[in-house]
């Protein structure tokens, strides 16, 4: 039906974002709310499903199908948010029963790259593919496989981890515990510890070298990369040099038809993309080359990840 | 029907193993032919299927369902090999096609891991698991990934390439014409660069030493280990650890029930499994910790390839 819409929840850190989206993949209302510093989270989950109900309350011809979550940490098998690093709710939260309970419709949950993944493909640049990956770089490396048009979520839900696939042993010191994970190499926060061990170890003049080094951030590096800043060219490629070794590392094993990136890291547009692609193609396993393609996503940056829960709900209900 | 049988057929690059296989997994007739130098594959495969009819005139009972084919290089798509480097024929066979026209019924194929992971989901030690890896550690190192209860092929047909998967750049020369791939390292080759790079390196005294050069192999370093030969056990475990860390940067992946590990490296027993043990369990990201088994084959190896194939073609006609 054509009044149809499904609610996309994208919980965050601080705020939460949501939207009634339909099967276009349009957004006809959306909201923010506080994700509680409450350790309890039932009072955060009456409160945001007080808001969607709110916003449907708005307009009588929508016809409300469910919601789709995307969470940090968030388990597809049990629907639950397990231990998240960056929420006060201490252990397991049965999230989207709960929140199901609230509005009285089925919701379904996953994690922020895997949602990130399902947009991609319900209203993105994976439409009509049944094997792609996408890479979220942002302050870590976020990833969602896509196999036979489905999410791997594997055994244990948590599949596509693949910011912390280790791609040198003995490397960076990772929050995980462990050390090289790519993640500590590609994503925000990678590239300025790249870019910080090139300032202490060369000599040459940097435009960073004029930032104060507390504000040096990737988009700073990307700035004076593009004005030709041979120190920060160089932690671009250095970047892209790891990204490529881990795509082509992961192409072995799906051999997908699309790689897509997405995140703050991404915005540096050629500075990445060219130098990734030129070391995709000299590492590439030589009966893979040429059969997949690397793409910027093609979700906008601000909705993509309330478009993805939604996308989500829109698959699964 | 309890009569139905298919048939399972192994293409090597000298013999072409093959067997009538029920619903169980029981081998209820099999023959083996040579595969023919013959750069044109039409004459082999009409002696193929005049063989397979021979077996099948031998029990008039048998209903037959078609046939299922594991050969190297096969394009589970297509249902063609294509360039395969141990085999006569140039460019690519229409393998699936050409045989189905001989034996008028339904052929399906796929290469040889691929066929041993659906031999393993079938008849072996995966039976009941939707997600599950396994590793063949022969000359090479082989593949199959399972996910949702079905076998990755990825776009190309040709996923689960984990023999090539980079785990050290810049390191050992590959056949496939890069550097570092897992099978120059984890495979019966592998571990006898291993064991004589220890030898040019090391001072100490070992078994290998007593053996001819030309005579060490992956079966003598395994007899030396048991024997307590301080370089084969240094030897087993630095394979290990590499197998080690390309496990658990393919768990991150499809986080899987279990990891099969299949082939001529590991009928050295706890001499590998041990070691590798340890390794994974240093190197596991925490979020995966106990959440998979690594086991050898359940499957006798001596009929893994043929059953395999007969799996797929109970799995998919």
């Amino acid at each position: 039906m054509d009044n149809e819409v499904v609610a996309g929840i994208d919980i965050g850190g601080t705020n939460t974002s949501f939207a009634l989206v339909n099967g276009k993949g349009e957004i006809l209302a959306e909201g923010r709310t506080r994700t509680d510093d409450n350790p309890d989270p039932d009072p955060f989950i009456k409160k945001l499903a007080r808001e969607i109900r709110s916003l449907l309350g708005k307009n009588s011809k929508f016809s409300f199908k469910g919601a789709g979550v995307g969470a940090p940490n968030g388990n597809y098998h049990e629907g639950t948010i397990e231990l998240p690093p960056n929420l006060a709710w201490k252990g397991i939260t049965p999230f989207a029963d709960k929140l199901s309970e609230q509005l009285d419709k089925p919701v379904v949950l996953t994690n922020d790259a895997n949602a990130a993944a399902v947009g991609e493909m319900m209203f993105g640049g994976a439409r009509g593919m049944k094997e792609f990956i996408i890479l979220t770089l942002g302050t870590g490396l976020g990833s969602g496989f896509v196999v036979n048009g489905r999410v791997v979520y594997g055994h244990t839900g948590f599949a596509g981890e693949y910011g912390h696939v280790i791609i040198k042993p003995g490397g960076r010191e990772c929050g995980c515990g462990r050390q090289g994970c790519l993640e500590t190499y590609v994503s925000a926060t990678g590239i300025v510890r790249t870019a910080k061990i090139f300032m202490e170890k060369r000599k040459d003049d940097s435009l960073l070298r004029h930032i104060n080094p507390a504000d040096i951030d990737s988009r700073k590096i990307a700035e004076a990369a593009a004005e030709g800043d041979k120190l920060s060219i160089d932690a671009f490629d250095y970047t892209a040099e790891k990204l490529a070794l881990a795509i082509v590392n992961a192409i072995v094993v799906t051999s997908p038809e699309a790689v897509f990136l997405f995140g703050g890291l991404t915005k540096a547009g050629k500075l990445l993309f060219d130098p990734l692609q030129k070391h995709v193609d000299r590492l590439i396993q030589p009966v893979f080359r040429d059969t997949f393609k690397i793409l910027p996503s093609a979700l906008p940056e601000a909705n993509a990840a309330v478009l993805g829960a939604a996308g989500l709900a829109w698959k699964e209900l």
